[in-house]
């Protein structure tokens, strides 16, 4: 497609962005060569070290460069109360919006016989040991609210009541600044049936 | 922002690629390392290479990891005819569309004298030697129809008829497939003015 064989590789290397097509991959690439080289260079070296050093933390498998992730080496954090999510991000968002104090367990994806994704794909052994240790009084279950994300979490409860432990699962009801009218009635029965004394 | 270093070190980085904000750079960024390490890797491959190494060609400007550019080195190409554009995308654009087969020369930029770009940062300089030499019969100017395009298209047609040269600029008109009535007065009085026999 380019004359040039290089500008060709670049553009068929950034497609593999996430919502990234051929027109913006042309464009990115003639950004950074033409207005940007210290931004592509600096781009290329975050990448290639990202790649190559990230990889699971090993006491709550999100992604991390360390041992241990920052969250779980901390010692401000209360081991007793144990958080489920599904990915990295997810504990990003959680840590960016609530004054949460305990721990997370990343299971990077969620339950899905149909692609082969069981039980240990997720780390539920690591998940089962964490759990016969002692440590933690409550396992918070926020996978997300979907059909993968509700059997996980329904997995998970089972295992932590096989251990005696509690396990909550997060909300779910209408969004703050949601109009009722314009919610799926999924959310509003939910919305009902979790309904709280004021 | 992200617990990890590394991570945090990436998602500022992608953010020099053009029409990528805080949530999409997450976004690219957790995608590659949970989903794509391999496409990771050759893109950061692919960007070290290409930021290193693709330059300017020696005869027509555009961007080239060679000396001279596919095009220019063609001896296939018609030396009589030469396409005045602003940008390497410009020249994709018209190979993609026109069997033109002619010789392009690309300004990577257009005038623009309040921002300090005047005749020389555009290689005008070495456009004149190329009128010099006498192998250009018609130069055909394919700025971009802006005010900035349309200066610069001026200027460098002064410069063609100094030295006795054809100078054409593309017909700007009605885009195929448009409707006259959501067409703004400008085009349409372009449309009016190049109008010709059928």
């Amino acid at each position: 497609m380019s004359t040039s064989r290089l500008i060709g590789q670049l553009i068929e290397s950034l497609r593999c962005l996430p919502g990234v097509g051929p027109k913006s991959a042309q464009r990115m690439a003639y950004h950074l060569l033409e207005h940007d080289r210290d931004g592509g260079r600096a781009l290329a070296e975050a990448l290639g070290k990202a790649m190559q050093e990230v990889g699971n933390c090993e006491s709550c498998r999100t992604l991390s460069e360390e041992r241990l992730c920052e969250l779980c080496a901390s010692e401000r954090r209360d081991r007793s109360l144990l958080c489920v999510v599904e990915t990295p991000a997810d504990v990003q968002a959680l840590e960016q919006s609530i004054a949460y104090q305990g721990l997370y367990f990343v299971l990077m994806g969620h339950l899905s016989p149909l692609d082969g994704i069981g039980p240990e794909a997720l780390g539920l052994d690591m998940l089962e040991r964490r759990l016969q240790n002692g440590e933690v009084g409550e396992l918070i279950l926020a996978t997300n609210p979907t059909v993968e994300g509700e059997a996980t979490a329904h997995f998970i409860s089972e295992m932590a009541h096989g251990h005696g432990i509690r396990a909550t699962r997060i909300a779910h009801g209408v969004p703050m600044g949601g109009e009722l009218e314009y919610i799926d009635s999924n959310t509003l029965s939910h919305a009902f049936a979790g309904r709280q004394d004021v």
